[in-house]
């Protein structure tokens, strides 16, 4: 069971703005990038395109707080923590942290619920959908 | 006095995803426009490079909640409401609506906290600012 | 019949970078967006999803030199020029102006060729189509 | 010296469009970041902020290609050679290829100039500026 995952990379330049540092949504992208990640790690996908149905996890509440600038070529730590689990959705908890000769601090704070959908091909609209088994399994609160 | 601002503008296709939609992350986007578009209505300027010197309005934190798809093409309304206002900082409520037919829809809704900060010519960090004198006076906290 | 369209919109801060700047890809979401502008002009549409059947016109080729920076708030104006025109596929040349103090300079050129395509609801592939209609008898090679 | 270099990243969901596949201005997202993963592979930085003086390597034109689709999660290879070599420039030829069951298969193909630029600290403009010794040294014009 897994109940936390840490995902790596650098921030680029396209993520940058002209206060010199990283662009407020941009930790939106790293949150969004880190959970298929994790689910990778579990043997799993997110994403699904079968001949048009379409399985996906889609965010319906997220929030950052942001404590201080992340800036180019950073090394980011997103740590992922699964703060809610429930039939359909997960909810995260999300650290930032930047790693600046070999210490780390934290730059920014989140939250982001996903929910399972499923739309049939030819179909318009989503439905919500029980978890993948596979992620209703191997995925569990975090302690505290 | 103004507490209220309502900035409208098309999804764009860079702006949508895989599952069809408006991108999660794009509504940070929208919220960021709508707030120096405010600014401009009320005669002021949210962002200010002057040789060097540089004032900015930084999101302090933000969140988003999603109720219902927007789409490539959508007219969209961007709606801030000011929650809060202190020497240095202004808390926005936020509402997005999508018009289809004439009819609008909430879709989303979000929150938005800037703070005044100044950078000086050469030096590398930021300090927290009172607010520019024209937004001290022109914008109010919304009643109710 | 129309040869050239010219779109308006100012450069926002999530399009800079940390050389402030407008980042170099912003260039291309702004010729983009200036495309379906150009064809609502005209009373036609380049996207359309009835029940998962897909119309689009998709990027096959572009390109983009820059010549002097744009800045966070430029008036930006996208020109399209139509460069060429086939059954299936229309070229344009882009020039991208800012407007500063009245004065309008050109800051990038480029190109974009794009071409019509459908794909049919519960296929997983496009094909390219002929012009709708509408964009056939509406748009013609500009002069010289 | 080296006159190749390949990049591996994934693409996120985020760089995907409504069309269901990745977005058109993500490649360029792509060539900008295999670049400085280039001259880190070097041993050296494209872009450095000493007090405010700083020196990058903006992209002067670009240009892709687009052969086929890439989709979300598509592992994709970005091989920059290089194209031509002046005292303040360098020219790549972008390849991009997305590997599906271990095949890998050209999906778009691109070029990117980029000049080395010097922006003092307290002034507004940049000056073109002799590459880095680093990149100058150990970076040649690939053959053929």
């Amino acid at each position: 069971m897994a109940h936390e995952f840490t995902y790596r990379r650098r921030v680029e330049f396209a993520e940058t703005d002209a206060a010199g540092v990283c662009h407020f949504a941009s930790f939106f992208r790293f949150m969004e990038e880190a959970e298929p990640a994790f689910y990778r790690s579990l043997g799993a996908a997110a994403y699904r395109d079968e001949a048009g149905r379409i399985e996906g996890m889609p965010r319906v509440a997220v929030s950052c707080e942001y404590l201080s600038p992340a800036r180019y070529a950073d090394e980011l730590e997103v740590r992922l923590s699964v703060r809610e689990k429930t039939a359909k959705a997960i909810e995260y908890a999300v650290r930032f942290r930047v790693v600046r000769d070999g210490e780390a601090a934290t730059v920014a704070r989140g939250t982001m619920r996903v929910v399972h959908v499923v739309r049939e091909a030819g179909e318009a609209d989503w439905r919500p959908a029980d978890l993948p088994a596979r992620l209703r399994d191997a995925i569990e609160v975090a302690p505290g």
